[in-house]
């Protein structure tokens, strides 16, 4: 399969609550600069795609609140591959959206969908295992991209395989299991048989479009008209009037679930350094470095110096031009932004949210 | 002795190193609001003193660093009563410059001085003692107001008197003690003989210029000469001249501690509510208010909210518009100000030196 005939999708949503008060409902985390260079997580996930596919051919699907933030950081990709939501209706309708456009401008090309904000650190093997899944994704199959677990980790799904997972290998994926307990994560590394759920999808837009008709005719119905009218001037009309109908499903759920229970689901192990930057935890270690007794996340060229005396174990993400002095403290994570600091204790950040939700019940959304 | 004969002397200085980040050398405690009210510490010792002897006769020893910001808090206060020091020289420089000023301006005058960065809650009782201890001053005493301990405190000096102590009854002080242990202390609390060196001293000023002169003519000599020059035009080449010769000594050392010895210092023990805002704990303790787990010390109009998700004894000082919040955390303290973030245990506070001395080594002395 040509490079030509191959579409990237990357939906670019969700506000990384785990990483608040760096991550921001109007400002999340894709948008920010958490790979280690000045690029954003999002202008690595584009120049990560762009050699397989070329700008013309991968779609971005963001929120109305983004579209404006998107467009500049990603000034080489045409206005018309950004769609815009009018509002989040979870992952089956961004994609399918997606889908539904790129048939009507290619029938029956290979899509494949990436988040816009996750870190892989081994880009040539990326592509490689990309190649192997666009050849599944060819011969008719719904592929997925798992990704070879390295710990027992209950933050993610896990794809069930039919057999120990050998990277590179293609094989049949017989179920999507959800984020397992400490106990069952570490039953699933130990068996081999099961791989990370990345939410990485390969199909043919045709596969995937009769699928989605078969299973959720709900979903598939509005989005394929509203897909006729996306590129005329009939667009806004039709997106006012269907939008609001499409269910808020999960694709998981929506399609891939069942269609993996039908043995239509195959994947391709990957390893190649990927990482959910989805909190601090991961973004210290994977991104800071040492100072004192401290792992310093730079996410903004301009910080002040962090100082610590006396401390242990602290986590200091610096996103604002201004000292940040910490005086026998241990296990704790500090993040200070323009207008709202975090002090928050290692083992609690799981529950940053409960801050947010506090945030908004106390009138001050603007800060989440 | 009627008011119009009692004059008053602030020294404000020194740079509160135990309350940064809120407080600075740019802008050390007492220019902060740090009274319960919006008036700063200065400006309230301002209001304090000024109802016993009219801001004609109230004179200010302050820095260059510090002149401009004292004249437009007391706009009430003549020019010609601020006393600015080219640098610092201890406090004997400072309030024998002022004694000679004003023993120029008012030959044989009582004056009294107090510190600019003290917290007064019964005013009506000061005043009372400051009258007994003029009355002793016009005798012909060096005078000071001791404070009746509250707790074996360990951060300040002690006087020790010679009988238990009554308040409002003069008697003799014998010895200055220096800050003691905290067993000594609880001892120096149980005698009742012990009263906190608060720094407040009242004499006529000749009395105290002869002291001066016998015990420390390398002090005395250079400050009267500039007393002489202070209003007219050659102040500032005497002093450019003579204030580098100047010693650098504490009064208590250089002339209260010799003259006790002597039995010539008196003091009239003072029960008002007298505090030190040194630190932390003294400002959470007297200002704070709770917010959940937390005492909140507002020292401006504009902050946004403190949020305190599962923490308990946690001392929070927002200085600046921004949220501050924090998740799991105890006996902290948190300070956010414009451009520094402190995030200090709260059994580590009289150790936040070691963190300007470290910004100092570092090179940013503009954050101390």
């Amino acid at each position: 399969m040509s490079p030509t005939d191959l579409h990237m999708v990357v939906p670019a949503g969700g506000s990384g609550t785990r990483l608040w008060p760096l991550s921001r409902a109007a400002n999340p985390k894709f948008l920010h600069a958490l790979t280690g260079t000045d690029r954003s997580l999002l202008q690595a996930t584009f120049d990560r795609l762009v050699p397989l596919c070329s700008a013309q051919r991968l779609l971005l699907v963001t929120g109305t609140a983004h579209a404006t933030s998107v467009a500049r950081q990603l000034p080489e990709l045409p206005e018309r591959n950004i769609l815009v939501e009018p509002f989040a209706r979870d992952s089956c309708a961004a994609i399918a959206l997606a889908a539904a456009v790129i048939q009507r401008r290619s029938p029956g090309a290979v899509m494949a969908s990436f988040a816009a904000d996750h870190l892989i650190t081994d880009v040539p093997a990326f592509h490689e295992v990309v190649g192997h899944a666009v050849d599944g994704a060819a011969d008719g199959r719904l592929m997925t991209i798992g990704i070879t677990p390295t710990r027992p980790e209950t933050g993610y799904g896990y794809l069930r395989c039919s057999e120990p997972a050998r990277p590179g290998v293609r094989q049949t994926v017989l179920e999507f299991r959800e984020k397992p307990t400490a106990e069952v994560a570490a039953e699933y590394v130990a068996s081999g048989s099961y791989l990370w759920n990345a939410s990485m999808f390969l199909w043919r837009t045709d596969v995937f479009l009769a699928e989605l008709a078969a299973r959720r005719p709900d979903v598939h119905e509005p989005v394929t008209a509203i897909a006729a009218a996306w590129d005329s001037d009939r667009r806004e009309t039709v997106l006012a009037d269907l939008w609001p109908t499409v269910p808020k499903v999960a694709v998981e759920y929506a399609v891939m679930e069942p269609a993996a229970a039908q043995g239509k689901v195959a994947t391709v192990p990957g390893d190649f350094g990927w990482h959910d930057i989805g909190d601090f935890e991961t973004l210290g270690a994977l991104l800071g470095r040492d100072v004192d007794g401290a792992r310093v996340v730079d996410v903004s060229p301009d910080q002040a110096p962090v100082l610590v005396v006396d401390g242990d174990g602290v986590i200091a993400v610096p996103c604002a031009p201004r000292v940040i002095a910490t005086l026998g403290v241990r296990d704790l994570i500090v993040v200070d932004t323009a207008d709202a600091v975090l002090v928050c204790r290692r083992d609690r950040a799981q529950d940053i949210k409960k801050l947010t939700e506090l945030l908004r019940d106390r009138g001050y959304a603007a800060h989440v």
